[in-house]
């Protein structure tokens, strides 16, 4: 079934860079060949909207719709649209899973590459955009997904079908930041069974790295920020010890944590979920002798760089990344709603605030408090 | 049986950084405890030593006696020793063995710490010395091998007994350069049938890394140097494709290697046997998107750090190093002497010199030559 006609519907437009969301009418095109429209039900805020809204991303693109966690219902799709109908619960995915190209065939990665050129220019495949204000100006999509508005359009390989018994205000955050983490346990790190691991940044994606060592089954979990405030949560999803380096003043927080661990060589697996090039080499320092893995997940600023002695890697630690928690995403995503729903994974937890469209800006307010996990919006 | 006394044999004594060594007679005691004389048929010459040498390794000692690239045959034995005897034939490693530490008891890694850190202050495990010069002055140990003196103590957990039918004036290579080189292959990146490879840097090493892929059944192998005269050798060990980074002076390498690959998404496994961090980040960042391992080899400078953009790992590249390429010392190298003896490791191909003991500074000055892969000292 195709889309019958433009949607006039409330989107949160970024006009530019450090500039407030004008939340007003924008116009949504039909899907066309291979695209859907989704009805947006709930999206949650995340710091990489933050971040780009900022004007920290070079790669930012204005006036757009920012926005890439949200959970909503197919209301009309492309020609040639087989995976989904109308009426079908999605999440949108910012890293499309095609099935087809090099990157989707291999089993190391979940980098699909089919749309991403276009994608990174904020336009859809064929080069254009579906979005206009009332202006009729077009408005770049973001990260393929763009959130912020009632109504969205996706290339069909960029959303998943779900449980529709699921509750989209909550399931939308697997969306992003709980799936990031909980993959980056359990499929860039492959955390295993009775060993240690430390988590540098308690937001939500640091959170659900926890949460995923402790799923894995391991058995000692450092969790480790300057805000002591998070310790509690921390404890909460699964983390064994609170560390705040700011006790340490006088030694690389990177020494205090290998000093802590079992055998004195460092921890099996240590995760950055800040975005700090800083941390990031001191999660790789305190990494294990001999096999540890230290995980990218943070998005660090703009040109900066991590940087460490080779020796470092020479003496078995290995340094790897992470992007959406190496999930293939429309074959797992949806598996991890169900696991939700079976209560394997506390995604409400995560949700410590809740705002209407019209308040979105307070809502990026919200995000940088330390109470603050994660805000959803009601999006209708 | 244990050693019978002192014994004064000629030894190439380093006494100071930077000064050639000294061709002497020195004092060499029996083995104590837990270590094992040796007579030293044969070594090679390795970059770590002329590093040390040079004195730009902070931790090198004088004096000392250099050199762990030999071969010999067991003169006597201390108490307690029982998986070597006299007349054995030995491979003295810099990387022991004591199959009883939480790393030899771990398949992920090599690096025994049994003795590591008296071996890391050029002692035996007891902190003493067994070598003295004819003035009585204590000679530290180098790596646990301090091979180019005619007799040697080693540790026990530091020899690999091997085939006796191998030409030691050969097999010594097998106890650096090449288990390195191909292992750093096979062991630390697992270079799969098929697949990419790229090695920077044509020494002895990097050749066995090429050989390593070869046998791993790589399809395509870049060799890289800025000295062509090796693309000839390189070929002879398995290298598809020769680059020269001069000829491309207006773009990073790592541009030029990615555009040749045959994804356009770089190498699936690079290597690094140079030592210069510049041309490790290179390596790394021509891996191939996804899922590139890129291995760092050679040995930097002292205080030298990587760097590159968090970027680089998060869309699925790993770094990674690797010491004796991954192998479990005791336990492997009587293995590659077989293969070796099977004709299925080319080892002489690495030797291009040969030299006497009283020529051994000349041998240091044909290792920074281009043409000189291996030079092996004739000890006896």
């Amino acid at each position: 079934m195709s889309g019958t006609g433009v949607i006039v519907c409330k989107a949160a437009v970024a006009y530019a860079a450090g500039q407030p969301l004008v939340v007003e009418d924008i116009q949504v095109e039909p899907p066309r060949a291979g695209e859907v429209r989704v009805k947006l039900v709930a999206c949650a805020l995340c710091h990489t909207d933050a971040y780009t809204l900022s004007g920290s991303d070079p790669e930012g693109l204005f006036p757009s719709i920012l926005g890439h966690e949200g959970g909503g219902i197919v209301e009309s799709v492309g020609e040639g649209v087989t995976s989904v109908v109308p009426g079908d619960h999605v999440i949108p995915l910012y890293t499309p899973e095609c099935k087809d190209c090099m990157f989707c065939k291999s089993p190391k990665t979940n980098l699909c590459v089919k749309i991403r050129s276009t994608q990174g220019k904020g336009l859809m495949p064929d080069e254009t955009t579906r979005y206009k204000n009332m202006k009729g100006e077009p408005l770049f999509h973001f990260m393929g997904c763009s959130c912020f508005s009632q109504y969205i359009v996706c290339a069909e390989i960029s959303v998943a079908k779900i449980n529709p018994k699921a509750d989209l205000s909550i399931a939308c955050l697997l969306g992003c930041g709980v799936t990031t983490g909980i993959g980056a346990a359990l499929n860039t790190a492959g955390v295993e069974q009775g060993s240690s691991c430390a988590v540098f940044g308690l937001g939500a994606v640091g959170l659900a790295v926890i949460y995923g060592c402790k799923m894995a089954g391991a058995k000692k979990i450092f969790a480790v920020d300057i805000n002591p405030a998070k310790f509690e949560i921390a404890k909460k999803f699964g983390a064994t010890d609170c560390i705040n380096p700011k006790d340490y003043p006088d030694k690389p927080i990177q020494q205090v944590i290998t000093g802590l661990s079992e055998s004195g060589f460092g921890i099996d697996y240590t995760f950055e979920a800040i975005g700090r090039v800083e941390t990031m080499r001191s999660a790789l320092e305190c990494a294990h002798r001999g096999w540890g893995k230290s995980v990218i997940i943070g998005v660090a600023g703009s040109g900066q760089e991590i940087s460490t002695r080779p020796f470092q890697l020479v003496t078995g630690r290995q340094w790897l990344g992470t992007a959406f928690g190496g999930y293939k995403s429309r074959s797992s995503v949806p598996q991890l709603v169900d696991q939700y729903m079976e209560g394997k994974i506390p995604l409400e937890d995560f949700v410590t605030d809740r705002m209407k469209l019209e308040d979105i800006n307070k809502a990026f307010e919200k995000l940088h408090e330390g109470s603050c996990l994660r805000c959803v919006i009601d999006m209708q």
